[in-house]
């Protein structure tokens, strides 16, 4: 394999900058431009690090650099790999690159060393899936799964099912050697039991990829109610909320994350549903259609009313109307009462307000905010708590599918007392696709759709 | 000293970031956080890089590092450092970086880490402020200006005069405690012919401080020459072939330095001359006193005519009455002749304008532009070859200054054999201003300016 080098760290003006290289002729190739200081007669050692100059062919010091040194295999890659650290500027990082490519290095492709890590089996591709996810996690529960996913919590799991499949693959292949002979190596009874078994956590893992997606990308959340309720002024106040608990890590921005909010390390993000929200469409003329649509898109609904002008049973109704039209019968609603500051006492339907777990708000005075945040943060806590291996990645999802597909005709096939040889087929197939998971069965388009996403340098 | 900490790689999502963290406290504190793999009963070693978990305070992992331990005084900063390298998350850095903090860390401020190494005596004010350089550096010749600095071969000069001076000084002060005496242990004709030698030696310094300001900031170029002789297109096809030669390095960008150009590693920067540039004002309606303004700013000046309206005596004309108005004699003059692609074959005056050096190219297709860049490259490739020590730095030329001035004061003072009191006071200004280049006198206030420029993290 070619020895490859890139910077790693972000490109920009900064105190440190780290150059990656790795391949066979890392060691050579930045030896011809590193003279490291005080070495002596003394041998490098691996994982140390070394303080010295970058030299260019005119003997010209490019920088000062610290450099450290692994030996294959231990290594993020696998490969000997070696790490620049310079200073961060621009110039020095592509003169320093130029210096390594001149050299015999090639510039590395997006993911290159993750894909080397890969290939050389340091990890799996759910892992290498999951380094990136890792970087690109903005809220604690994202990053905790995707940690769990990198430190192969997931792929344990996916091998552990494929390895009780692998088995009965074996034994029901050997019968194809013996097929003259009408033998069953493999228990039938044993293996209906299994499938049950490994079809039932197939089917887990599955349902665990909308909360996963949630997870990774935010949960969705719908504002709802009638126009001037107070919608726009309760989402503003939600997100300014978050804002003041900006971390104060200088260069830290989030304006690119636009109308989502942090709760207790859980992203939620509100769903845009263009007329729908803080417009002056009435629910009647915007088309209940649409407002159920963003309920469906929705995890939790925060449904808002005016309570000046808004009576309990109303309310009672159109809670009815939202539960009977909608998929999902467990889905959360916030039932919220908004402008309290408007009014001198509590209404006479007070107590069946209460009854809906209504939370009484003011929107303008941002009063009891902290309520509906909580109740959000709440109830998905409970639901992420118990969750073991979660299915966050669209690939894997999918994978899933087809794992459980060619293992429901092999659950068919049984029940019809097929031949042993078109079982086989479908349990191979079943295999494949578990397998396709963690990398263990893979080809040059999959690992170039994966490694494709990353950044540079990883 | 607290101990603090800081990201030190561009703030952005990246395979890699850098934490560093200084001071007494850094061992024990990232200890508190780190829980390194494969370590077993070995002692952690200095300069050596540990792969492990960075664990917060409710045992979840939070990433996994690779930190280096830097024992005092054997590092940067010349205090016990880490460096924590995690993933390049803005969560995980903020993460990390908040533990620090809950377990006694400060956020660094800028230029921090440099400040304690000056403090600490690892490196002079020139050196620290030639590492702010460095990282800043964008063209080969203000990034070996800078590294030379930081090396310390600027300190070095200025050390030597100081040296020079110190010792006379210190036999002048010597005489004050015998003064009832009327002894000279100074030698006043040594004194007077090392006087004139560091004066002189100062002299240069500050002469070079206009080639050092340009290395480091551009050399500005004026284009000039009437209306529709070519100007803005040659400018445009001046700054596109050094877009053409940029690096393929990803990230890089060059947006931010507008109207400059790269030539042989030297920044060449147009003169914004206002109306003066591809404007339709004629020379004669924009004043010719703003003509001069924008040569006598320039350290070569781009004369461009059109080849097919215009005669050598003209041009001649032209030259020598810029030659008999401007300031400095030895400017450089470009003489360009446009067009060619407009005549047919060369005019009856063309060995006048050979002579006058003139380069004849077609900017509209795009010829010869390469004999400009080759005559401005030539130019200043011999006024910077020779030069050893430069002064780059407006602190530095100011300083020089004063200590100049100071040492005139003392050279009036032995003409005129003024008492040894009166001399020291002078010598003492002197070796002050000296001193204080290099930061062996400072205060609060110079070195809040000087590392208030730095970057955080460095």
């Amino acid at each position: 394999m070619k020895t490859i080098c890139a910077l790693s760290t972000p490109a920009g003006t900064s105190a440190i900058a780290m150059i990656r290289v790795s391949g066979n002729d890392s060691f050579s190739i930045v030896g011809k431009l590193f003279s490291p200081s005080k070495l002596g007669h003394k041998e490098i050692q691996p994982r140390c690090t070394y303080f010295g100059d970058i030299i260019d062919t005119q003997h010209q010091v490019i920088d000062k650099v610290i450099v450290t040194f692994y030996c294959a295999p231990h290594s993020y890659t696998g490969e000997d790999t070696v790490e620049i650290s310079c200073h961060g500027s621009m110039y020095i990082v592509q003169k320093i690159t130029e210096l390594l490519v001149e050299n015999g290095c090639f510039f590395a492709d997006a993911g290159a060393f993750t894909q080397r890590a890969f290939l050389n089996g340091k990890i799996d591709l759910i892992q290498a899936e999951a380094i990136m996810d890792v970087i690109n996690s903005h809220s604690e529960a994202s990053h905790k799964l995707a940690m769990e996913q990198m430190r192969g919590g997931f792929s344990k799991e996916i091998e552990q099912l494929r390895g009780a499949l692998i088995n009965f693959s074996s034994l029901i292949e050997l019968e194809l050697d013996f097929s003259e002979e009408d033998v069953e190596f493999a228990d039938r009874t044993q293996l209906t039991v299994l499938l049950q078994q490994v079809l039932s956590r197939i089917q887990e893992l599955k349902s665990s990829f909308t909360l996963g997606n949630v997870l990774k990308n935010g949960i969705p959340i719908a504002i709802i109610g009638k126009p001037n309720v107070g919608k726009s002024t309760l989402l503003n106040v939600l997100l300014n909320e978050d804002r003041a608990i900006v971390s104060p890590l200088p260069g830290t921005t989030r304006d690119t994350i636009e109308e989502t909010i942090n709760i207790d390390g859980m992203t939620f993000r509100f769903i845009d549903t263009a007329g729908l929200r803080y417009s002056n469409e009435t629910l009647e003329n915007m088309g209940i259609e649409r407002t159920y649509e963003a309920i469906n898109r929705a995890m939790a609904v925060i449904y808002v009313f005016d309570i000046t002008v808004t009576i309990a049973t109303e309310v009672e109704k159109m809670l009815n109307d939202f539960r009977t039209h909608i998929e999902d019968p467990d889905k959360k609603f916030i039932v919220v009462a908004n402008k309290i500051d408007e009014i001198s006492e509590m209404p006479s339907h007070f107590n069946t307000l209460v009854n809906l777990d209504t939370i009484f708000i003011s929107a303008k005075r941002k009063e009891n905010i902290a309520l509906i945040t909580d109740s959000l943060s709440k109830h998905f806590k409970e639901k992420t708590q118990n969750v073991s291996a979660v299915t966050s990645n669209l690939r894997h999802f999918e994978a899933l599918s087809k794992s459980q597909q060619a293992l429901e005709t092999v659950q068919t096939g049984l029940t019809e007392k097929l031949p042993s040889d078109l079982v086989a087929i479908d349990l191979r197939q079943a295999l494949y696709h578990l397998g396709s998971i963690t990398g263990q069965v893979t080809n040059q388009d999959i690992l170039e759709n994966i490694f494709g996403r990353f950044c540079i340098g990883k």
